[in-house]
C-alpha cells in the first residue's frame, strides 16, 4: 500500500487528538450513573465512522447500550472484513491510585514508552485500540486503497458481558456475514517481539451473598456462638482451592484440554522474564497451580480469583459487630471445551452445598462466555502476521491470552468465521487498573498495520 | 427509701423526654465527622448533673473527647460510689436497614414492650443506662435521701477503646477515691428474671491489611499467576479455626481459665430457650466451639470474629481486576486470665507467619481491655441483690457477660475495688446494631432500682 508511513506522520497530532477526546468521556458500562456518557459515546462513534468513509452507518438500538454498526462495500464479489470493538469503559476506581484523573487524559513520557504514553480509563482497553481500525479505515478511502469490503460492529457492553450483542449477532446474521473478523482488544508480547493471539479464556462471573443472623449483632453478646457470615465465607471460599491451587469444584476440570508436551514446549519459548514480571508489579514471589509455569497459568489453566469481597463495618476506627451479611464477587476464567454455563451450574452448586448450618447462602450469576482457539493456518492469520512482518521486520509470535472475548466465540458459531486478534497493547499498559495508559507508539503502529491485513487478506482470498 | 415508686411515675414523661433530647445527637466517637456533636453531648451531661444535683461538675479534657465528673460529698465518713457510664455510640451504619432514623429517636410499641420502648442509636447502650443514674441521683438529691457520697464519671471514647480514660484514671486517683463503682452498660435475663453481671470477656480488636501486586491487575491476563490478596486473606482467616471451631493461634489458649463441671452445671440453670434464642436471629441452627454449650460459647469462652472485610470491586455489576490489597478488622473476645496485649502479639505474629509468598501482611492492633470476674459474696454484690429484690421481687441471678467493657479491670487494678454491673437492658435491644431500642419499662425500672442500691451499699457498710 502506498504511503501509509507519510500519512500517518502527517496526520499523527490530529490521531491523538482525537481519541483524547473520545477518552474525556467516561462511557462506564457497569455503572448506570454514566448512562448518558455511554451514549454520547456511541453517537461520537458514528460520527467518526461517517466521517472515516462508511457508506452506511446507523446506531442499532438493543435492551442495553446502543451497537453502532457502519459498513462500505465496494465489490460483492470481493471479501469482507468485520470489524469488531467496543466503547464502553471499565469502572475506574479506586479512583485514589490514579496519578491523573481517568477522564482527562494527559500523555506522560515513561521508560517504555519515551514518545509519550496516552493515560486514561479506556486509553488501551478499547477505545485506543478500536479507534485505530476507524484511522486506518480512514487512510484507505482518503487515498483509495481500501481493497475489499469492510463493517464495523462497535458496542458498548463488552466490559459487562455483551448480552445484548449476542441477541444482535444472532438476529442479524446476512446483515454481519463476513469473511474473517478483525478485533483489536489484546496485547502483544513487546514493542520489538509482536504476537498474534490465538486463544482466549472463557468466563464465568457469580456473585454470592452468605446471611446469618437477621440483623447485625453484637461480638461481645453473640460472638462465638452463632455463625459469623463474614467467617463462613471466607471458609468457604478459601475451600475452593486445595494446597496446590487446584480447584476443589467437582467436575471443574473434566473438560480441560491438557496440551501435549510438545504444545508446552512451544510456549514456553516466548520470551519472558520472572524477573521483570515479578519486578513490574513488585511481587517477591508467583503463585499459582502447582505443576504450571506462570505463562501457562494465565493462558491454558482455568482459575478462580475473587474479585471484590464486602461485609460488616468497614470505616473508620472500630465497630464490634457480628454482620447479618457477607458479599463476594468471583470470577472464573476457562479455557477451551469449558462450557461457561455448565460451570457456572457447577459453581453454584458446590458452593451451596457447601454452606454450613446456621447460614443460608445465594449464588447470583452474573455474566460468562465461552474460551476460543484459533488456527495459526488459516488465511487470515496468514494476512496478519504478513502485516506485522511489514511494520515490525519479524514475523509474530503466536500466543494465548489468559483475557476473555466471551463474544468471540459466539462470532464463530453464529457468523461461521474465525476472529483475527491483532493486538498492540502491552501487559505494563494497565488495562482494569488505576493509570491504564497506550502507548502513542503503539497507537500509531496499529493504525498503519492494520491496512496492511486488508491488502493481504485480499490477495490470498483471491 | 421514700416514694421513690410516686416519684417516677410523677417524673416519668419528662425523663423519657429528656433521654429523647440526649439521643438526638449523633454522638459517634469513632467516626470523626461526628466531633462537635460528640463535644456537644459531654456539655449536654454537664448540666444534666448539674441539675441532678451534684455539687461540682467539671469537663475534664483528654488528648481525645473529654471525660465528664461530677460529685457530691455529704460526708467524708460515708461510703462513695463512683458511677461510670458512656455518652459516646456505636456507628449507625448499615442506616438502610434501621426501621426509623438513628438519630430521630421514636417510642414504639412491641409485643415485648407493650409500654413502648425508644428506638435509636444508643438508646440501651449506653445513654439511656448512664442516664438511669442521673435521674436516680435527682430522685436522692430532691427528695434528701442520698444516704452516701457519690462521684459520676462520663467518658465519650467507650466505643473506641477508653484509651483516653485509663490515663485519667490513673493520673486522678485520689479524685476517683471510691468503696464501689457502679455501672449499667450490660443487660439482664429478662424483664421478669433480673440478673447481676459477675463477668465481663476481654477484648483485642486488630486490623488486617493484606498487599499483593503493586496496582489492581486485569485478572484474566494475571488471574492464576500472581496470589489474590482476597483469595489469600480469605485463606488465612479460614485457618485461625480448625474443623471443631477452636481458635489455631499458637498459645492462644493457655491461660484460659476451665470452669469447673460444677460452674458449667450452675450456669446451665439460668432459664435459656434454644429455640427461641434462633427465632429471635431468625438462625436454623446455631454454630461455634465444639464441647460448649451456646450459653458458655458467649461467655465464659474466647472467640475470634471478624468484623468487617473488604477490597476489589464492590460496587454495581462486575469488574474483572484482581484488586492490590485486601483488608480485614478481625476482634477476639477474651476470658479473664487472658492478657489481651499478650493476645494481639500472639495474633500479629502467628498472622503475619503465615502470609504466603507473593503478598505482605500489615496487622494493625485497634485497642483491646482485659476480662473481669466479681465475686457474689461482695457488699456491692448483696446491695444490689437486694435492690432487685425490692424492685423485682426475685433474688437477681449472676450471670456472666459475653461483652466487654475493658475499663472495669484497669478500675479494680489502679482503684482497688470492685465494680458492680447493674444492667437493665435485654439481649433483643439490638446494641450495636439497627433499631437499637430500651423498654421505657426498663428505664423507669432502672431509675427507682439504684437509689435502693446506695441505701443497701451504705447500710451494709457500716
Amino acid at each position: 500500500m502506498q504511503n501509509i508511513d507519510s500519512y500517518v506522520e502527517k496526520n499523527k497530532d490530529r490521531f491523538i487528538n482525537e481519541l483524547i477526546e473520545l477518552l474525556k468521556i467516561p462511557s462506564v458500562s457497569a455503572d448506570s450513573a454514566y448512562k448518558k456518557d455511554v451514549l454520547k459515546t456511541a453517537d461520537i462513534i458514528k460520527k467518526s465512522l461517517e466521517k472515516a468513509g462508511c457508506d452506511h452507518v446507523e446506531i442499532c438500538e438493543t435492551d442495553g447500550y446502543p451497537i453502532v454498526y457502519g459498513e462500505k462495500i465496494i465489490d460483492k464479489n470481493l471479501p469482507t472484513v468485520l470489524v469488531y470493538g467496543h466503547y464502553d469503559v471499565q469502572p475506574a476506581d479506586p479512583i485514589g491510585l490514579w496519578t491523573s484523573p481517568p477522564f482527562e487524559p494527559v500523555i506522560k513520557k515513561t521508560e517504555l514508552h519515551p514518545e509519550g504514553a496516552i493515560y486514561a480509563r479506556g486509553a488501551c482497553d478499547d477505545k485506543g485500540q478500536m479507534y485505530m481500525h476507524v484511522k486506518a479505515m480512514e487512510f484507505m478511502t482518503e487515498t483509495n486503497q481500501l481493497p475489499c469490503n469492510v463493517k464495523f460492529m462497535i458496542e458498548g457492553e463488552e466490559e459487562v458481558g455483551s448480552v445484548n450483542l449476542s441477541k444482535f449477532v444472532k438476529n442479524n446474521q446476512e446483515k454481519l456475514k463476513n469473511d474473517v473478523i478483525l478485533i483489536s482488544d489484546t496485547g502483544m508480547i513487546s514493542k520489538d517481539t509482536p504476537s498474534i493471539t490465538t486463544g482466549l479464556r472463557g468466563l464465568s462471573y457469580v456473585e454470592v451473598e452468605v446471611t446469618g443472623p437477621n440483623r447485625d449483632l453484637h461480638s461481645g453478646l453473640y460472638g462465638g456462638a452463632v455463625a459469623n457470615p463474614i467467617n463462613v465465607l471466607t471458609k468457604m471460599i478459601a475451600s475452593l482451592h486445595d494446597e496446590n491451587n487446584h480447584i476443589t469444584i467437582p467436575g471443574f476440570y473434566d473438560k480441560v484440554e491438557n496440551l501435549s508436551d510438545e504444545e508446552r514446549a512451544q510456549m514456553a519459548k516466548a520470551p519472558f522474564s520472572l524477573d521483570n514480571y515479578k519486578k513490574a508489579i513488585d511481587i517477591d514471589d508467583v503463585y499459582g497451580e502447582k505443576g504450571y509455569t506462570t505463562n501457562e497459568r494465565n493462558s491454558i489453566r482455568p482459575t478462580l480469583d475473587v474479585n471484590g469481597i464486602w461485609g460488616g463495618y468497614t470505616g473508620e476506627g472500630a465497630k464490634t459487630v457480628i454482620a447479618s451479611k457477607a458479599y463476594a464477587k468471583i470470577s472464573m476464567r476457562l479455557v477451551p471445551h469449558q462450557d461457561w454455563e455448565d460451570i457456572t451450574k457447577l459453581f453454584k452448586n458446590h458452593f451451596e452445598s457447601i454452606a454450613p448450618k446456621g447460614v443460608k447462602v445465594l449464588v447470583k450469576p452474573h455474566h460468562g462466555g465461552q474460551g476460543y482457539v484459533t488456527p495459526i493456518d488459516s488465511i487470515g492469520y496468514q494476512a496478519a502476521s504478513k502485516a506485522y512482518e511489514d511494520t515490525f521486520g519479524k514475523t509474530p509470535i503466536p500466543q494465548r491470552s489468559g483475557g476473555s472475548i466471551p463474544i468471540v466465540a459466539l462470532f464463530e458459531q453464529e457468523l461461521k468465521s474465525k476472529t483475527i486478534l491483532m493486538g498492540f497493547g502491552l501487559d505494563s499498559d494497565a488495562i482494569h487498573s488505576p493509570n491504564e495508559h497506550f502507548g502513542v507508539w503503539n497507537y500509531l503502529k496499529g493504525i498503519s498495520t492494520i491496512p496492511l491485513f486488508y491488502k493481504y487478506f485480499t490477495e490470498l482470498s483471491k
